[in-house]
């Protein structure tokens, strides 16, 4: 199943993060995100025109973590916005992540690629 | 006067940042901040309950960057947010950094201080 079609899952900790193999086996699945710390990080950065619109789409994607309970850390300010998620109860990537990084994409081209 | 009490003036770059005596000088009034960077930024890491909280804050800190026309870098996530003022025209701190770090906390009192 694609990761789009997924929803994240509770994770509770207890588990093994994805290796860095995995990890790479998914990244296609997240085009433009890039992985970081041995494969236990996963970012992206995103071109706006202003401030406003950075934020603007932080707020779109603060609804979409909050739907799927799982919260990014970001970065931004004028012009762009640097989105990089992890899973912190087992510090390194999860599934989870990259469902996150391809459905935040999705957000950016739907919202933004006209812009 | 008090930074309160000013607004920021337009900075179109030409002119030199405060010095490291003088960013010093203004930085009592701007309580809880640091200098970092031998003292060409001004920085402040706010705590809050949620990641909702965090970006509710951060959108009304928007609000007040707009209406000031002066932008921080700020980077947050689940319960917390860290705020960067500096100018980037000049490449350091600017009397309007420190406008903006006084009203900032004032935000934060009124809003989330009782929560």
């Amino acid at each position: 199943m694609e990761l789009l079609q997924k929803t994240c899952t509770p994770c509770q900790g207890g588990i093994s993060p994805l290796t860095l193999s995995e990890a790479e086996a998914l990244l296609p699945q997240a085009p433009d995100w890039q992985l970081l710390d041995n494969g236990t990080r996963l970012e992206r950065r995103f071109a706006f025109k202003t401030f406003a619109a950075a934020l603007a789409f932080i707020n779109r994607l603060g609804d979409l973590a909050e739907a799927e309970g799982h919260h990014p850390d970001i970065t931004f300010g004028w012009g762009y916005a640097n989105v990089l998620f992890y899973t912190h109860k087992i510090n390194g990537l999860h599934e989870n992540d990259f469902i996150m990084a391809a459905k935040v994409n999705q957000l950016y081209t739907d919202e933004y690629s006209a812009a």
